[in-house]
């Protein structure tokens, strides 16, 4: 058989999002079984979001099969029923398929651990870091796709970097409604246990369709597409932004900071020392680095550090290990100032507010038309009207107009949660009382 | 508001099996905060089961929180439909609430990372562990547990080892059909994706009944209790015995016996030192040694150990993090002669039998009659009929008289994928040819 | 143990919504057990929805159970975290409970067949009947009720008529957000197989709140509430609004027209002659008369009617029972002279007009704050702060704001399917080619 | 396009059970579209089990398409994976794919309504009318197939009948699990909200292989198929023969012999004749005057019964139409004698025992091999190994071994609940006391 060929009999992996997925061909059975691959086991799907919602503990394994086999449950419906007829008509070339599955399946490979956390602080961007592990010969994920013709690595990273010339491949894997999105919002719904992120996937796989400038969507599956908006809306809300979570990833972040601060300062014994962390302390990293370090690494040096001789390491990894979240409240633009009156509250009360207060903006834009002046454009969501024309999304839903191009989500205060004790009980009754005096409902007051 | 006394509002945890838990009491949500108990969010709660079933990452906190759920709605339960009107009279008695909430809570503290495969290797055993992390003055836990009274510690450690006078409590946590085995069963067919161990949980909640003895099942319920049965049966036999699964576990156990005896040749680095195992390799372990141990420690010395100069302990590592497991073939107690041929072979192929081959038996009793000369004689499942009679469960059902007293389960050789190689392609053809030549579907023939 | 007593054990219904109604109360038992409330296993929750969504078949039986257990469960909540200390502080008084629970069950116990169709019709209304059958002394339903007290029919039927006191109770069983619209959401997303309708049930539970004007929410579940907000209008639009069921809902309103006037005529012989439907022809409808029509007889006299001597009428049944709907285009109401000429075309094409077209609109208001000039003012939804003021729920939320007295839904022109057919095999080919010019993406062109 | 040919675009159902049902020939389009067909519709699934499972009330029409979907699904597994290389090689030939999608659509055409009772009380047989239904040339389903070929429709009956030569086919269709059983315990499931029909479908549909003689298992997924059948066997136990639906059956049985007795004393007004009975009660049928019955029209016979002259007939209709079942213990074969003198009791109560008592046996075989001597022989359940040999289920399987040839189920003897009332308050104090001595654990007691 070719390394590149059909598969005698298909394979399955159980999964309890789609039942099973399908494994059709021996050049995703391979890139499967790669250690780069296998390494997202190790890598949480949601990061501290587990704190909040202890079913959410999946990796980033499952979404990517995930990814790879709604890409290919399209591909068999676009085959089924929009084949291209010659070139130019705008309907679906079968010979797409086995890039679209590829850069479907390898899509977060560059993922890193705590992946936003890790990147702000490391300066490492996954999206670059996917495309490097495709397109370097060092990796096994490289040698497998050469197999099928030398500039195929390539071809699929750029499916990642939205410059493959066949659009239709490209807002499969990247758009505003495409396989990665889908597969995420149904599977952390599952995983967290909630129903914001459950929408109708089996009827947007109906009524989407291709045509001559990448995916449109069937007029009369208009709604199915707005409760795909929505919902989307909902996991940002009620899921992604959890302040609680948001108040965990602070603790993360200044574990890491402090960590590279005490590197810098050569605070580590042998026995202490974060030898995977430090390429990137180094700002050096190698591959082989990168696809060395992940979640329970993070972990592991952290528990080590429980004994660390630096008070604030100490605290800061006893809190991110046993789950002590910073307080939030939120507040807005015009209230920085009042912010600084709080972080010296908080300082007063016996806390370094370099660690033990910070900021932190969550906003999302659940939909957005295109706007070429943006940093990021986004391709509209369009419908196709039975005569072939189409219509923008938010044109024609109330919903989807009402969500178009707003960024939704707060901006958060954090500190330590003493400043919410009951001040009778604490040793310095005053500033508790103050600090507490600028609350109410939960948001900062002038 | 006392320590022990009621929220004057619900709490809740969504959970993805139970919607919700439930919490009521100042003392459980006091006892979810601790360190111990945190530390279970680092404890998969199927070991290698997830390198088969993708899905199955979730960790220990989840099921020992729906424990404590089951546990919390039989007491609801009995209260409604069986108070005891006076002592004696087998009915329920609610101030039991609090110890049998703490011991369902609890009941799994004790566990290591990668329970069985570590047990058996470092004869730790998570049972005394638990009820030492309960009882022992220098955990959290224990502090919280003394604000009850300073017997209480000892009583909910008595739950656990099954001595707590109460038969009713005790069955609860520990007992044929309890709580703790009806949330892993859906717990763990939640995450796996499979329905093998989908049972009827609020039908089961509705037939079961205290009585002077423990609990019984009304006897119109029957078929409820035969289908957690046969659920949970199914469950062993597909997902828990998973032969790959078992194939992974065995590099598992490999590993740490390497790593032991490369400890004791003084063959590991200051950098690869795993500095949290030494008490394990130097059997001298105090509680704070077990609880800062987790699953993601010993990856990350894995991850160290990629690099070790010795190249089976190199070897290992990679196939457990990159998940290449053994493969094998059952076989039976009769045929140990040909397994000695067959080692020998694996050894003609240039591997160490040492390290590449082992035999695993997994055997469970789907369920037992009580039999007082078992070694773990079992409590019978008793149902209740009209006018307050027992029936053993397997005198009334046809199928748990199929499986009563029982082994189900298989024994089975594993060795290296390369010995089913072609043997055209290979350069030990006829090793390969011979080795093949034993094996017809999956298992050993003479 | 008095008719109006507690159980000793509870007993429950096996409902796949909820998983069990609970039944408590001898009352609640005894009122399930009349004809009266029997009868609702023979009228369609949907009507001709059925037609399209071939699950939804279900009875009128199941919802009123289940909007009576969505209440039980709002009151054991109330009285868990929210019980009343003194009379007026806007808490839940539990002496309340059985009013609304006998409200929550009886409230549709007057939906005649095919409801809305047929009270357009015959000029009923269920709401009136509803409040009669629990009033009026020959039915089984006011004598348990009179079991209470002898005003205790008429308060029920108050809270039926919003009039009851306590608006609390009221705003359960009749509001924006209540337990008749959460039962009847989630069931018809169950039995039609839809998603839409889905929304966290388990969520909202637990952030409605009594206070002292009625029910609001606690903000910090908002975002549950707009998730429901936007379910159901998701569900108006995919499912209760479907242009298919719309269809057949016309041929049902032509034939019951039809039949009238036949009647009128004498044109029934004593075999065919519809005796149950004869009071609503006459219109002098007595209870018993009311009572004894249900969904079986309509259809029942309809399969009679098919060897009926009326060609419209028997056409008609025809089209009803065997599933053949009229088709339809959107218009909107500048288009009402075009109209006139589709009409006169279907004419030229050989259908009357009269029986073969029509016109059906269905717009639905998904949220709407008070308005004191409106016909029907609705109570708007509100959110509670932490520091107890409140916010109307459309000044928060960007989404329902988007629908907040927006009027959804469409306007249809319905006609034979046989328009639609190719103008070349047809024996009108002008008249059909003339009609067809007239629309564009299912929508009248002028 | 051809009548028989394949859809430009698939045409969906919604259905909740598996999804969608994929529609993709003209033919099936059609045939679903007949009178003949959407009369399944207007005839319960389960009968009388709606009345004490309230939400299966769904009608034949959803299996029927469930049927087809789930064969539909097997012929696209089988040409993906066991494509035939050439005749006789026992791999699936596609060209089998139309015959089989037919037969699995119309496999229940001839229900009547509540069939069981129906059939026996006039000596119907639904196989029967099915095949007469496919192959009379009155009917529209015959005219469709004949479309195909004018041998068609004969090819489709012989399917049901299990004489069409391809066995692969008939097995589908009909056997010990097909795709009949498969669709209908899930549905059933579904629409009572009980969970022991559930088995892994789409675990099932993986394992099942063509071969020489039919359709077999793989042999790795014999618990997938042990688990069908405990499923199986526990809908039977649960839902299927629950006493309390049985008691309405009875009451259903008893009302239509006393209609056939005053129709055959001319009992019968005008207005109460139940002309689409009239055939059955002259046992002179007709194909139109067989569709034309439907459960609709039983019950509204029953609702204009309940003004009967006939204090008997009346009585019954009260008891079915509102819900007043018998009430029943169980007994064994040797006690007949008792039984007697329990019926002589109910009738000194002032019960007619001819129409207030009755015996009731429900029992069913959950697997059987094969045995030729037996009046209904069964195809067993044959599992193949890696190397081709098959073994039949019940030898590998202890679960199935121990249901194997068993009958299981229940004798009842059922009678009027006014025979367990409080003595005390009876007219017949003595009655009472000794009909209640004989009864022990809701058994006959010698």
């Amino acid at each position: 058989m070719k390394p590149t060929g059909l598969l005698p009999r298909e394979k399955v992996l159980r999964d309890p999002v789609h039942s099973y997925i399908h494994v059709d061909q021996q050049i995703i059975l391979d890139l499967i079984n790669t250690p780069e691959f296998q390494r997202l086991r190790r890598i949480k799907q949601l990061g501290t979001t587990s704190f909040t919602f202890h079913g959410a503990e999946h990796s980033r394994f499952g979404h990517c099969v995930g990814v790879y086999e709604i890409t290919r449950q399209l591909c068999d419906y676009f085959s089924r029923n929009y084949p291209t007829q010659k070139p130019g008509d705008g309907l679906w070339d079968d010979d797409e398929r086995l890039v679209a599955l590829c850069a479907a399946l390898l899509h977060d490979i560059g993922h890193g651990p705590y992946s936003h956390t890790f990147e702000h602080i490391f300066h490492t961007n996954h999206e670059q870091w996917t495309q490097h592990i495709i397109t370097s010969p060092d990796t096994q994920v490289n040698q497998i796709l050469q197999r099928v013709s030398p500039a195929f690595p390539n071809q699929v990273a750029s499916v990642i970097a939205k410059t493959y010339p066949n659009k239709q491949v490209v807002q499969m894997i990247s758009s505003q409604i495409d396989a990665d999105r889908m597969d995420y919002l149904l599977r952390d719904a599952y995983f967290t246990g909630t129903q914001y992120g459950t929408f109708d996937l089996k009827r947007i796989m109906r009524v989407i369709r291709p045509y001559q400038d990448g995916l449109a969507f069937e007029i009369g599956g208009m709604h199915a597409v707005e409760d795909y908006i929505v919902s989307r809306f909902q996991m940002y809300q009620q899921v992604y932004f959890h302040p609680v979570s948001r108040g965990l990833e602070i603790v993360l972040r200044k574990t890491l900071q402090r960590a590279q601060y005490l590197y810098e300062q050569q605070q580590f014994t042998d026995a202490q020392m974060p030898s995977l962390l430090v390429p990137f302390f180094e700002n050096h990293i190698q591959v082989q680095d990168y696809l060395r370090l992940d979640d329970d690494a993070l972990n592991t040096y952290f528990n080590l550090w429980r004994d660390h001789h630096d008070p604030i390491l100490r605290n800061l990894v006893h809190h991110f290990l046993d789950r002590i979240p910073l307080k939030s409240i939120t507040f807005n633009p015009q209230q920085h100032t009042s912010l600084s009156h709080m972080k010296q509250l908080v300082q007063d009360a016996g806390f370094d507010p370099q660690f033990y207060t910070d900021v932190n903006n969550s906003f999302d834009l659940p939909y957005d038309v295109y706007d070429p002046t943006s940093k990021k454009p986004q391709t509209p969501i369009e419908l196709m009207q039975p005569d072939g024309t189409l219509r923008e999304l938010s044109k024609v839903s109330p919903l989807v107009s009402a969500l178009n191009g707003r960024l939704s989500g707060d901006q958060r205060f954090y500190f330590p949660k003493e400043m919410l004790a009951d001040s009778h009980t604490s040793t310095f009754p005053d500033v508790l009382r103050q600090f507490q005096s600028h609350i109410n409902n939960n948001s900062l007051q002038d």
